[in-house]
């Protein structure tokens, strides 16, 4: 019953690359709060940001076969998401698999377990977003699939989704909804940027967002201190 | 219910900020190993180190709200203390109310939930221990209180208390005992100081603190190994 | 009941040493996938990298006694590696500690608990793995045991064993294994290089390690996606 | 873009109740182990097996109106799924919403949160299966969405499912994939059923499984104990 | 610096002990939702439900010392309340002490560590609520303290608290508020009773509670399934 | 490198089974608090309590093969105990294999991962003490080895050793320590059941153990409440 989906739709290399301009935190909030992913999933070093399209696979527990399968389903621009069938904090994935990742212009990989390496992945920008560091070992043993959809740390990721990854966590945006998302972060963005001026030159977001007096409506009430 | 105690009494700013020559790890031991919060707060870079006053803030899980309010009520030389009153590991503040409390000269957050924007803040030099790291957005529809007595990472905090930040965690020193605790961590950095001279040259613990003889008296002993 | 074994026999310091070109989940591998410890103990700052004899030292929840009594048992080229009897996060070792160890040619710590000072136990260049990163002191009251075979991290360790830390965490190499061991880790390095050079180039793991016959024998199917 | 899904098409009630006869174990098993919930979802009381169809709820964290509004969409037959849209602990659920869901003819309720009331809960005979037992209450200030799909306990859950529970944990069955499951589940429990006789009689699965030469194969050795 | 405080003023009796006709839940809403242990405290056993006033004892990780000095401070209708000044789950706790308790008509206990001897205590009918159950003993070594203020799981108590304890978990109630909250439990169970009985006849919580015209203007939306 | 140790010396059967008469805690004391697995592992139902022989059986996570291998090595009087080689949560164990070590006289199973089927383990009367209840299944791919010394839940267990488990949790006995241990059980049980009569009798463990004058020579000090 196991399967690799070859192909599958993705979305357009110029628009999955476009949400490089926006952090995660942003591109959660611009599509109404949804598609994030556990913050248990860490990066293994600072300052990464990518933007990519998912190649999803599902492993068993401590066993990378698949993710060997999988890499062959890659291409430039993608990002690789690995969610084993029940947790585990195997190290599934190390500088080999980084290595050949990066010859195929692979973006980075989340996987919802672990990764060893992490001083040659970091030496080699190969960035990776992260639930485990674990030098544990994986078999090639038992199959599992690549590009159906999964759940991968709490997040269900379709195949040729967008995946958005930064220091904030990682974030997945719908296919289907990927132009509509990113014109809603350049949105987002501009506000905010006016907004950060203001409070930079002292006024309050009481102020800025008018909410004293829902505040008071709903029975705030100040008291000065009896020191 | 929900109220903000405006003008609380705080610690003297001058000896707030002189607990900035010492580490949490100095400050707790020196107030009788009391006043930490719980080793789960972490700050989101490196090498902060802060001390300053606390303003408290008493959070519903996953809204934000009250935190607008709070900043009304920092001044130069607070940090900011914030508690959900159920655990939540949501992203409850970002660059945009940083910028708007570094404008207020607020040293600081501590918060026992999740932070976001963490590049943005520490490009900014604005210091975050927290829980969790988390892009998760909050809403804005239930109320709380500003600078009441909570309870912060298993640590109770008034209002006013003196906060210690650094690598090792978050310190919390009473009001009243300021002064005391501050003297008691000039005292131990003065011992201490003398006793890693020691110890750099090779001198052992167990014979400058002079412990050979109580430990024989517990019953330690010593055996060559078989080989 | 509490004991000291003084001079456990220990692997010859040139091949402990030698461990140091190899990375923790090479040796790992190299020795059965078995010895490491669990991915919760984290080293407290990047790049540090040792390989050394183990010390071992037993200690009770929160009292870091025996510690003060294990530094007369280590030797230039050790590492001491500590465990609690019972779960506890406390702050056992600090930059005291560290500078009588770094007096006597120690490598570093392993402790499957808490340390703190970690900001001078940095810039001293003195390298833990821990649990925990806590400022809580310890008190001196209970004894323990230095130099018997423990538990540590789910991790057997006998004195005198290899221990190898890097990023990917921390392994043990059995006494008696260290010199076989050593030789696997070299006869897989170098088989890994040739492997990763072939990746580099772009040919796929897929073929390098032969696998498609055994993957379409388990039952693996390909399909194109119906967009 | 909070959105109520009023009569999601729902698997058969005939064949939703039919999967009652067999553990969640087998269910798991029969589809190709998937669909299984955490084992983190612990039912409140032992004993309780359901099986029904799922009426799905997202909710924020802390806050249970559109429980509320859920109940008005449950017909007998359902189980209410409810998951927060991030990691929450309170008491979403209590003995006045069971009431009222009993009344309706509801099976019982699955939520990656917690409940409340379960002494009542026990004594009305009303089954959850939940992550926390907590008294702690929760707002009515935010929305959420009534028989979306969603992600509860790392499952997906679509509206209509079948959703089997019992002291093992909790399993889903894809709407379109029921009547298939089904009659994997008969299959299954037959070939058991005659298994079980013979290990009872003191035969070995090793026999029973012929599973010797393939373990000599893949390098099974035995060998006699030196005492 | 450990010190015994002796007869600390307790809520009345009384009133304490009109708690036991209120469920946590209950007492926990009637006082605005405040006092709640962490849902990680459970009881030993199903069923137990006690009220009373509390003993509190700040005792060392893994040393159960100051539990024999509090016990002298006991009395009919306390329950005692022991916190460790950090995280353990040793056994601090078992059938001798529960012996010496039960003889002084002490109510319970609730302790944020371990406990063991539980198949005993079961047959005593001394109910605890712990965050572990576990035989790993503990020693007699290091001081702390009885009867002044704690953080236990979460929860401020200070002695002569109202301890109010049943399957959903632990709430206190501050001594001087206690007349007033065990009002508006009775309030509120009255109202709770009126609506249960509507809910059971069928009645919505949605339209007993008025809620469907809010829901409307906060934008909730409702559409059929297109099957 | 995978090999099954027949006929491991065992502690003779009248000595094992004499534990029975003891509880985990009584036995933990007894070896010098030593033995004692982590608290996370719980029986899956209340008051069963065995004492036997270890047979030890080592598996790669989600794969239960081993298991079957195991069953044959077993006699009457053993307890199987499993521990994974990397964290798992899978359910490793159910009925059939429960009714086949039910046939060959085996006491229980210790397995530090997850079991199913805890309906019918609880009908059968076969108690597992375990860290996870799951549905989850295993496969039969990789191999891994039977009466090997291994590390269960932080305790070290050789085959053969005695193991005791009861409510409060897991103990180990080295088997030459066996006869020693059960002396010691019965000596400590005996001076328990004097101190229990006099605490019943409203003794205070304070002047039974004698502890006043110690706890004042360490500085505790008493003083009245200032209501």
């Amino acid at each position: 019953m196991s399967v690799v989906i070859r192909r599958p739709k993705r979305v357009d290399p110029s628009i999955a690359g476009a949400f490089l301009r926006f952090g995660v935190a942003t591109v959660h909030e611009a599509q109404g709060r949804t598609g994030l992913m556990s913050p248990s999933i860490r990066p293994i070093y600072k300052s990464a940001h990518i933007a990519g399209t998912a190649v999803t696979v599902s492993v068993p527990p401590a066993d990378n076969w698949m993710i060997h399968v999988a890499v062959e389903q890659c291409r430039t621009g993608d990002v690789l998401v690995v969610a084993p069938t029940s947790p585990c904090d195997c190290g599934y994935f190390g500088d080999l698999l980084a290595t050949s990742l990066q010859a195929r212009g692979v973006r980075g990989l989340v996987i919802d377990s672990g990764v060893r390496d992490v001083a040659s992945l970091t030496e080699m920008g190969f960035p990776v977003w992260s639930r485990y560091v674990s030098a544990q070992g994986t078999v090639k043993a038992t199959l599992g699939d690549v590009n159906l959809p999964l759940v991968c740390a709490g997040a269900l990721v379709n195949p040729g989704d967008v995946i958005v990854a930064d220091d904030d966590g990682v974030c997945v945006v719908r296919q289907e909804q990927a132009a509509i998302v990113l014109a809603a972060c350049e949105a987002r963005e501009k506000r905010e940027a006016a907004v950060r001026a203001r409070l930079a030159a002292g006024e309050l977001g009481l102020d800025i967002y008018e909410m004293r007096e829902t505040l008071a409506a709903r029975g705030l009430t100040y008291r000065d201190a009896e020191d």
